[in-house]
């Protein structure tokens, strides 16, 4: 059987267990064209929050009664699809599910021996590509600038640390606590790191970046933009990845009141969805890779073994804030 | 005697009379390479009032007891300089002052036979400047988009506007009241005008641009702001030129709660000032006088006749709302 992860309703706030469902189903026989793909690693993104709210977004939302949308690696195991052999390992948007029957678009063959299959889900997948376009395209990043990334240890955070690294840049991270501030210093090599669960952020930015702010990457929102606004440089680009601080919001939250910063130093704050430059993608990965063979690019992942019938309080740790790197399950 | 305005204590929120100092003066001698200019126009810009405070911006405070900062037209009266003559006619930054004795750096002189003196003030001089950058540079605004403009009725909206119909945009103003929304509209062409006085903006917007606001030029801040965010369309630029509707404030605002669609339509927020701009002026002034000659650009403006005693409440009028067009004080 297929043991799946639908929606049962739309959340309020938090996802509640209620709004899930738990099915199985028969397993489906690949048409011609299509294959069975068996699943071995599930993504686990913020950006899912947003999928499951219905309003106008930059994606439709995932329907109610629909298996859940996510990033998965799957082992081709049954295939009428020359581009897919039986063995082969595959990434694309399979849902939350054991097997998947699919025609293969928009999916790749991976190659386990250069990273782990689970990195295409994250350093070599769409949170890298999003660091990636999002400090070299949005963030127009110049070499030996002052970047500053929240979510620092997160999935996309590590990444942008990292490739800011390799600029020559000045990267100061943002991160919950003081193991995940250790890590991405002691690490990965970021310059320094603020704790905003004990230190006053505003205050520490400016110590950390006393000539301001050139890149801020923002991942979390709500009052870690303020604090960086607040300490932007003349010609800022702040990035608009995520706000994961406000996914489970039910009232509009206050936005950033220091967004006359922008005026006063002629500054630019700019949002974007990786899919904006999904022609690109293949410019951005062998970069990608490249730094990965070289350990430029340290993979930094937390693994949750389960089934898929954990995706739910899996997901959770996102908002709690209590994953380090890239989260996934491997089923 | 020099009648003069004068900074005497730094204002918290709304400005006060006691935050003023009228002074009388001897009228200076100009030294060599100097002129001595009498005033006739003063120019009133909601910018002065970020003047008045004392935190980093892109420019210096007015410093505790010197002369109020202020942008105006005088007659040289006496020079000893060879770029002005006696008669001549020169804008520059003069401050609130009856005389001025002044080397004429960052001055020039001005052609009266082309518009009024008062329109060096206004749609050419530092608003019309700021218009023109703000829209085609900062806003890189494309012929035929659709554009909004708040302040839609003030010195630098009504200029925005007229710029964007002649490139065939598609321009809805925001202005307080019908009697502003009927002359932007049936004057100078825009194509509708929403009334925040009298209208639900967001629901407003929505019908006005069904398919979503291109350049969205703010001079206003607070609600309107957010209002035009729930409306961009996809990869929008949100152009923050003001917000005069905060900058009393004693209290730090709320920011834009919208921000998060600069994200899900993957568009851009940005500010400046038109002296990014400083050497790029000799582009834009043939521009806009072509275009007040040929009729495309009329002149709005308001002037209240008076002294320089008169200023401080000629000032009070623009954050009250009260001006059309450019507001000037004529001596």
């Amino acid at each position: 059987m297929n043991r799946q992860i639908r929606l049962a309703a739309r959340p309020v706030g938090a996802i509640a267990d209620s709004d899930w469902e738990h099915r199985s189903e028969a397993i489906g026989s690949p048409g011609p064209g299509e294959f069975l793909g068996r699943t071995t690693f599930i993504s686990l993104d913020p950006a899912m929050r947003g999928w499951l709210d219905d309003r106008p977004s930059y994606i439709a939302p995932v329907g109610i009664g629909e298996v859940m949308r996510a990033g998965s690696v799957v082992e081709v195991i049954e295939s009428n699809n020359e581009r897919f052999a039986v063995g082969d390992l595959v990434v694309g948007s399979f849902g939350v599910q054991e097997y998947v029957v699919t025609d293969g678009r928009g999916a790749r063959v991976i190659d386990p021996s250069l990273a782990p299959a689970s990195a295409y889900l994250g350093a070599l997948g769409m949170p890298g590509l999003t660091a990636y376009f999002g400090l070299f395209e949005v963030g127009e990043l110049q070499d030996g600038q002052t970047v500053v990334v929240s979510g620092a240890a997160g999935a996309v955070g590590t990444v942008v640390g990292q490739l800011a690294k390799q600029r020559g840049c000045r990267v100061v991270g943002i991160a919950g606590g003081p193991d995940k501030c250790a890590m991405v210093v002691d690490e990965l090599g970021f310059d320094s790191c603020v704790d905003y669960k004990n230190e006053n952020v505003r205050r520490a930015l400016r110590e950390h970046c006393p000539d301001g702010i050139n890149v801020y990457f923002d991942n979390v929102g709500g009052e870690i933009l303020d604090a960086a606004l607040a300490n932007i440089a003349r010609g800022a680009r702040v990035v608009i990845c995520g706000a994961i601080s406000q996914y489970n919001n039910t009232e509009p939250a206050p936005g950033p009141s220091n967004y006359m910063a922008l005026l006063v130093r002629s500054a630019r704050m700019e949002g974007f969805v990786v899919f904006d430059f999904a022609d690109r993608y293949g410019e951005a990965l062998p970069v990608l890779g490249a730094a990965v063979a070289s350990g430029a690019l340290q993979i930094r992942e937390q693994v949750v073994q389960g089934t898929v019938d954990d995706f739910p309080q899996t997901l959770q740790m996102l908002f709690a804030g209590e994953n380090t790197g890239k989260l996934v399950l491997a089923l």
